[in-house]
């Protein structure tokens, strides 16, 4: 018999669940080429070859030992060192290798340092539209999820709202730019109002409000806009961060947390997420991966891959009489739906044999979600489809 | 400020830092080739060369997005089928890849099952000697650990205080054989004795009671000792396995959970696995390595070199009057202490250059765990130590 938290979660699985095997099901009636799979995050740039050259020159050069053995929990030393002065080299940072944890992925980032922090009871700030893991990842420690309802005309985050839910039980605001499920890319101006609220609210409550600024989408952004480096704005800052994108390497469970020796508690802080990565299971990010990584920090996945779809599908989607912000960053449109709702939306959708996902799943209704890490083709075959599809519902 | 369950552990994670300062502490005056280190159970036995091939193979042949990419939250589907069909050949048993699930290693298993499985309050039972990390494992998911107190003529488990501590919040017992820290393989007779226990509480509370079989050691046995596949005695047996050992690759973090059809609420169980992977963090297995075990299932690193070591330190201690069980599995002697504080012979033990654990560690006070998973060298180098440790000690 599973536990009672784990019965909710296998029912609300079963959905996301029913949605793929229907589009196995679409699949397999109207062949895969057929149908238009805007539902998934999994990027489709492949990796950059510095990643094959890097593994190939490892495993012939590096002792066998060494890069598949123990290290320290929060990585190999000079992995971590080659991480700090890069992002020093990108962003003017001053960090070390003290500052880096190495993780399983960003998800694995977050459920470490919210390991660290939260006691039960403890409630965590998201804006929505948010990721909706991460009701689950606060979850898993017993705090509270507080959603800062979403700003539907800009999707930059709801401040005045913010300020009003934070409380002395506050421990920490999860920031996620480039946005999933929006695209959107959080103004400086953002960041500075966020920063001073928080300070402020630090201040009158006499307590520690961490941002956690979950980065998987960093280097994915266009037009060459700006995508703040938080610890530079604001001192309580953790940082995670995730090659799943930036390398497309999603399946191999690589990333970093960056906790600051300005953040308050600094030593018992690292300390806690070096235990955390610990005994929660991870002991340490994938070894081979950690020294991967470290010889492709120039690399990058050809984002103008993304960019073209997202040109694409903007452009023709408001073409089409859609709605929606032009997002600068990741490789999502969140939609809104012609029809007030959203869900019947995308079941008239897969009629057209395009699956895209609620808004709902993202704590805003009346969008829809759609991830264009497909291929061009794809993009181009299903505008017909969607085309038909919004002058369908608006009859 | 971290959460109040972390301080503890940060303090008692201190006191293991502390062990390991002390060696580099020595390594600087005495040359890191003149200590002894016996603390750490990180093999020294190289992988084997198919790893190499595979991953070569792997990177040449398969499809990049594939193989860096996100599956299944349990894994590729043909790596479990391979893995299935594996552990059918070897144990007769009838799996097929819906009993398989890959995970971070058997830590992260581990915590995947208890996730799927404790409630608040829940009792998991252990027998001492234990590794210490059950305890915060059980606790990440505020169960209660339940220590049945040790064996110490042959280190099998206790089975007479185990039907007493069996109450009706028991929810799973681990067993971990080949045994770390005494290195003991539970024999057939013991497992058939626990399984008639559990069956008979079971059906006398009218609750299901799962075993949970912690395999890393598995393929380290000597002497041709049978060690039993858990699923034939026992149907609620869960099997967390890892390559850590086998394959000498715990930094690559690459295990499964076999759940057999046969535990009670199968289909929720495996969903509820399943969905605590990702909710946890670690999303899926490393995808490479999930590629590479699959084609190095025959594969298996060369466990005469611990062999060789265990025959060494073994006889020569037992020569030196030491007390010991000789074990059949595992890398690991759980020796007596020669002096009642087990602490105390620790300590001395540091001005021989010699570290090894306290049994205090491992719910075992006055023995101490000697890892010989170091090379051979190091052992014969070691034993004029070990035998004027013990002279110094019985003054």
């Amino acid at each position: 018999m599973i536990s009672n938290k784990m019965v909710e979660y296998v029912q609300s699985s079963s959905i996301i669940r029913a949605m793929f095997e229907e589009g196995k099901r679409l699949a397999a009636i109207h062949g895969a080429e057929n149908v238009y799979d805007f539902s998934l995050g999994n990027p489709n740039a492949e990796a950059p070859k510095a990643v094959k050259d890097a593994i190939i020159e490892i495993i012939n050069n590096e002792s066998v030992t060494m890069v598949h053995g123990y290290m320290n929990n929060s990585g190999y030393e000079d992995v971590r060192v080659a991480i700090a002065q890069s992002i020093n080299n990108k962003f003017g940072t001053s960090f070390n290798e003290t500052n880096i944890v190495m993780t399983v992925g960003a998800a694995g980032g977050l459920n470490v340092i919210l390991k660290t922090l939260l006691n039960p009871g403890d409630e965590v700030i998201v804006f929505a539209p948010y990721f909706g893991e991460y009701r689950s990842y606060v979850a898993n420690y017993d705090g509270n999820l507080v959603v800062v309802s979403p700003n539907t005309v800009d999707f930059q985050p709801n401040l005045a709202e913010f300020k009003e839910k934070i409380t002395s039980r506050t421990k920490a605001v999860i920031i996620n730019s480039p946005n999933n499920p929006t695209g959107v890319v959080y103004s400086k101006d953002t960041i500075i109002k966020l920063s001073e609220i928080l300070r402020e609210k630090q201040s009158e409550l006499g307590t520690d409000i961490y941002i956690i600024s979950d980065e998987p989408y960093r280097e994915l952004s266009y037009d060459g806009v700006e995508v703040p480096y938080l610890t530079q704005y604001y001192d309580n800052t953790i940082v995670g961060y995730s090659y799943s994108k930036s390398l497309s390497l999603p399946g191999e469970r690589i990333g970093y947390l960056v906790i600051p020796h300005e953040v308050a508690d600094f030593a018992n802080m690292i300390a806690a997420a070096n235990v955390a990565n610990r005994i929660l299971g991870f002991v340490n990010a994938p070894s081979l991966f950690q020294r991967v990584i470290a010889k492709c920090l120039n690399a990058d996945v050809d984002i103008d891959i993304y960019n073209k779809n997202r040109e694409l599908l903007y452009n023709s989607l408001i073409e089409y009489g859609y709605e929606c912000i032009k997002p600068e960053g990741a490789f999502y449109l969140f939609v809104k739906s012609p029809i007030a709702d959203e869900k019947e939306f995308c079941s008239v959708a897969k009629k057209y044999n395009i699956l895209i996902v609620p808004g709902t799943s993202f704590a805003c209704p009346g969008y829809v979600r759609m991830a264009y890490c497909v291929s061009y083709q794809t993009i181009e075959k299903a505008l017909p489809s969607f085309k038909a599809l919004i002058e369908e519902v608006r009859k």
